[in-house]
């Protein structure tokens, strides 16, 4: 990224070092010509990275060292030894050393020393087993951040669609009373805001898919497209916001349907993420929106039984720290002043 | 297609004759060559046809007149004038068209005059003005074949995937309740044979979805994987039949995943058809397994809107062809007394 309000580093959290974070950020570096990153540095701990790589690692302490080093070698901020490792066994030190990083992350991305956060990924049960009570890394940001979890948007975005679950972690027979008129519209004003700011699109279209088939079929299969979702497109529309819907949702993942829109937004998880991975399966990022800082993650996990062979896919961290730079770069342009 | 097994014509109805029906069926004549395609009729009025296509038109009064006609000409099973026509506009006499060509095309599978049945889209609003009572055109199929509707299992298949939804036309909130044990597995086992008997895949492996997000979670987001869908494999598997599952919807599309599967089994519509149409909007097929003949269609209805234009793409149409062709030469394969 040669956009020149992108000086400041990408800080990439490491995860759990026991998962594949530590060689998918290794992996990244290595990749960095080829896919014209900018300069990151990895929060965590280096002994994890060098345990699993061979290359040049160079330990940096303040964050105006990242980019000269960053050519010659991966800048890592170590913070702790997180003890003895063997990849795919999650440990205490280990979990405590993600969580470090992760807050470590978050404060030098709050006080703008870096640009953005990557986060890697972590186990929640580890992390659960030392005392963390969150349901993951998102709702611990939010709350660093000051925003309520509700207003943490998550977004899947990969280079041909966007996707935003607008319930996300429950049992699939909650989500007809979960799905609120409310809910959409908070949500829907929050993914307005964020394409604008964070990806330089002024006036997005959305899409708001129906929860029943076929989008109820007018009322004759469902009466939540009526009932719930057209108030909420109808309440959008009067604030300006582009939307379109409530639009059968198998239709509007078809080509020439989902490229008309900057988002399309589902009712559930699955109605979202399964054509997302069908399409974007190696190189979806999984970002959140409504934050006051970027954040964006490789959309795995830490893959403990592949952790240490090699076999990683460094694909989605490179996608996450490429569109997290480009986020920054958009958020820049649209907050310099006019000259 | 040149496989010797495959000699009979197959029946191609036409649909409703103002909707796109005739158009695509003659494109699809038009492009035989380039896709191989097998002779086949199409059973409807002729009159038709030659109202938005000026290509020729041969009347055919025997089956056995097809093969011949179709080198030189589009042949057509002439069942009556549907009356004064125009393109998106349907008519009560259209209609009864329709149904007289859906009515014959059964007829011709089920004496086996006809290789296989390949229904064109019809309109369920104008069917219902004059009396059909049935939902689609699969119900009707069914009972004119002596098949309950509930074992006549739609499947939709492109070149790279194949998906079941185990309900269908059902509003969402009615999914979790009306997903049993028992309904996986008795459409499961149809799907087996299917497979076996119609795609020639001996031993398919069969993959069913979580109904919750992560397939549940290990129970955490909801209990129907361990309670409905754990018990339905443990049953089939029991049978023989290469099933695995409860398996996380999402990641099933993933490429490199769902390539393991001969069928991915979903639990409600959106979750098989929005990924399925992500990936196949334009070749995929709609099939109906468990008949004792052979049904396919283009994935798409009568498209009034466009009707007459000359746009509506007969890729779909094409590929049905295509598709119906190949499932009847695997039958007669798998019937054939050994020589």
């Amino acid at each position: 990224m040669s956009d020149s309000c992108q000086r400041r580093p990408i800080a990439v959290t490491i995860g759990d070092p026991a998962g594949v974070g530590p060689e998918v950020a290794a992996g990244a570096w290595a990749a960095r010509r080829k896919h014209d990153l900018p300069p990151f540095v990895v929060i965590g701990d280096a002994a994890a990275i060098e345990a699993v790589w061979d290359g040049p690692v160079a330990r940096v302490g303040e964050m105006d060292e990242v980019a000269a080093a960053f050519e010659t070698a991966l800048p890592v901020w170590h913070l702790e030894d997180s003890g003895p490792l063997t990849p795919g066994s999650p440990t205490p030190a280990g979990a405590a050393l993600a969580l470090h990083a992760l807050e470590t992350g978050i404060g030098l991305t709050r006080n703008q020393a870096a640009a953005a956060l990557v986060t890697g990924p972590v186990s929640k049960h580890a992390l659960h087993g030392i005392g963390y009570t969150h349901p993951g890394q998102t709702e611990f940001i939010a709350e660093r951040c000051g925003v309520t979890a509700t207003n943490a948007v998550m977004m899947l975005a990969g280079p041909g669609l966007r996707v935003v679950p607008l319930t996300v972690h429950i049992p699939l027979a909650q989500v007809p009373e979960r799905l609120t008129s409310e809910l959409i519209v908070a949500k829907a004003r929050i993914v307005a805001r964020g394409l604008a700011r964070d990806f330089g699109i002024a006036t997005p279209r959305l899409a708001i898919a129906g929860l029943n088939p076929h989008a109820g079929e007018n009322g004759q299969l469902g009466d939540e497209e009526g009932r719930i979702i057209a108030p909420a497109v109808a309440q959008l529309a009067e604030e300006g916001i582009a939307v379109d819907g409530p639009l059968a949702a198998d239709a509007l993942f078809a080509p020439g349907i989902r490229d008309g829109y900057a988002a399309i937004l589902c009712g559930y998880h699955d109605q979202a993420l399964a054509p997302f991975k069908a399409l974007h399966f190696h190189d979806g990022v999984n970002l959140t929106l409504g934050l006051p800082i970027i954040r964006t993650s490789p959309d795995h996990g830490t893959a403990f039984n592949i952790a240490g062979t090699g076999r990683a896919d460094a694909g989605p961290t490179i996608a996450a720290i490429a569109m997290a730079a480009r986020m920054a770069a958009a958020r820049e342009r649209s907050c310099a002043p006019a000259k």
